[in-house]
């Protein structure tokens, strides 16, 4: 393990701002992405942080993503809305369908928006806390890029299609779930190619179906699903929920964020927004949330466990920690962000502030 | 393994309907229930099936599930319907909740009801079932007893929550998931301990948190979750969404089927109805799931797997082999409902039809 420069969050978060703004986007928009690829960071999520810029400006080079979508938000019914992503970055549709989501439960209890001509969204939990920031309850669906096998099948044909959820617990840590259907993420296993490490057994097999622990022949080929036919039937209800409903690709056809360049990824997405008081006073809702989080706190532990966690709060502390220490960026994805800087004449993200760690 | 004798679905839901009734039930809810059980024998999910009447009709004799239930359904939002289910079955209250989410979704696009002092409601894919026949797409969560530790935890605390969903396909196989949390239902533990089958070992431990392969150690102990630490975190969804926000009973509060007749079980479970044709028509909906099915038909398979199937494909074939051939019945199951009909006079389901096989 190289030793990794520790940078604050907002040396990443001025550097992503000034990369996506020369990447033709907006000043808000790219404020926006900046700071949920710092978000993912600040969480301990570091393979969907700023290491994909790189990614990310290609992808809008090569004409793949639009800097300046023309998003459609249409009502189709009472509490459903439909949003045309219009092939610009998916952090920006999904932002914007959240809240529409939110408007809709506002009125109706719960609302749900589908996402279609969309891209890649980046971390799920991010609108998972866009809706706890609202004091709504959610649950984010999206399919991906072929990445794990139909149950039966042995080649990639399901996305690793992350599902998110939040729900909201008054003063106590809040429910926020983010997992994607292989047993470790994709992104985890991309990160772990750039940095020239291996991957554990079972994660998944090259592209003649042999297990492998070379990360970057388990990148090409197709990851394993989390619990077995389980993950993979999950990762089927998110290609149909979030690809085949609304309209996006689904079936094998959303393209590779890494390996294709010939047309727009068409990624689709649903977002259910859900009012946490319909069933009682939001006061009690959260006495009940509260409660909750007492007794976890309380359960008999098993060997090795100091303290039992809700989802979501392990990362609520490695944020609060990294916000005061700064994020710990390998000195690779550095590199690869010194070379955009270079090449587009961007002020390069300043190393020195905050000291080395192992 | 014992020979099993075949009996016919028409005899079982005869002598489910009979039990029922001698339960104190009205009659169309005894047959709907009967029904339900002999569902779940027909689609291979015999832990779900009649050999649960026993139970059922002990706890409705303890007065914890009232054979009676003044169901009470509230709309409190545009979208959103709560009901109330009496302690009754928790399967009437469940057809009921479903049947009002589709009338909500019908007119705002999406449903949702949630149901406190429900209790046992059977095999989650009755409710998709249910909704598919009314060409709707369905989401089922509910919680259940303690059965699965909080990640980190060693205790049961949360339940095996299946979670369940469905979505039409016009002329192909409709995609039906119904999962609990577990790596094997519990409901398969409770039978091998029945049968006094062993279980494979990374399935449970016991009491004292040892792993086991005693399928009666095991039922009392805790079942591992499906996919470590992502199981579990679904699973502490299922608790929250379907009994935190519903009102009913969470956070370890559930009571035992088997082994607590305290007092009502108090499940919670959420159900929403969603229409395909929000973003597209019915006809290219459904020919978009047609395609989905024609392109898995056609993946290169693994070893070992004769053709890719659309989740919930199995399942619907066995129901057409058991309708035709008989569905298997276990003679410890058998000797348990004859006891019942001995003890409350009712015909005793006649075995001789069909034959036995191994």
């Amino acid at each position: 393990m190289t030793q990794a420069p520790r940078i604050s969050a907002d040396e990443l978060q001025r550097f992503g701002k000034d990369a996506f703004l020369s990447g033709g986007l907006p000043a808000s928009d790219a404020a926006t992405i900046a700071a949920d690829l710092v978000k993912a960071n600040l969480r301990g999520l570091d393979s969907h942080g700023v290491s994909r810029i790189p990614m990310y400006l290609e992808r809008i080079e090569r004409g793949v993503v639009n800097p300046r979508p023309n998003m459609q938000l249409t009502k189709v019914a009472g509490a459903v809305a439909h949003l045309d992503g219009d092939d610009g970055m998916g952090f920006l549709a999904s932002h914007k369908a959240m809240d529409a989501a939110m408007d809709l439960a506002a009125e109706a209890g719960i609302g749900m928006v589908g996402v279609h001509r969309s891209t890649h969204f980046g971390m799920g939990a991010l609108y998972a806390l866009q809706a706890l920031e609202r004091g709504f309850v959610s649950m984010i669906f999206t399919n991906s890029s072929p990445a794990i096998s139909m149950w039966g099948g042995r080649t990639a044909f399901l996305g690793a299609s992350p599902i998110a959820a939040g729900i909201p617990a008054g003063k106590a840590a809040p429910f926020v779930m983010d997992m994607s259907m292989t047993v470790i993420a994709r992104g985890k296993i991309r990160l772990a190619a750039k940095r020239g490490e291996p991957i554990a057994p079972g994660l998944a097999l090259d592209v003649e179906g042999n297990p492998t622990t070379d990360a970057s022949k388990a990148f090409e080929g197709v990851c394993l699903p989390f619990g077995g036919i389980k993950g993979s039937v999950l990762a089927t209800m998110m290609d149909l929920m979030a690809g085949a409903l609304t309209g996006a690709n689904y079936g094998g056809d959303v393209k590779s964020l890494y390996f294709d360049h010939s047309e727009p990824q068409n990624v689709g997405h649903l977002f259910f927004a859900i009012r946490p008081d319909l069933f009682m006073s939001m006061t009690d809702f959260e006495a009940r949330m509260e409660e909750f989080n007492r007794r976890i706190k309380a359960l008999p532990r098993a060997a090795g466990c100091d303290e039992v966690l809700m989802p979501g709060e392990p990362e609520a502390r490695a944020e609060v920690q990294r916000l005061a220490e700064g994020i710990p960026v390998t000195d690779n994805v550095l590199a690869d962000l010194a070379a955009v800087a270079a090449a587009r004449k961007l002020t390069p993200i300043a190393t020195q502030d905050q000291g080395r760690i192992a």
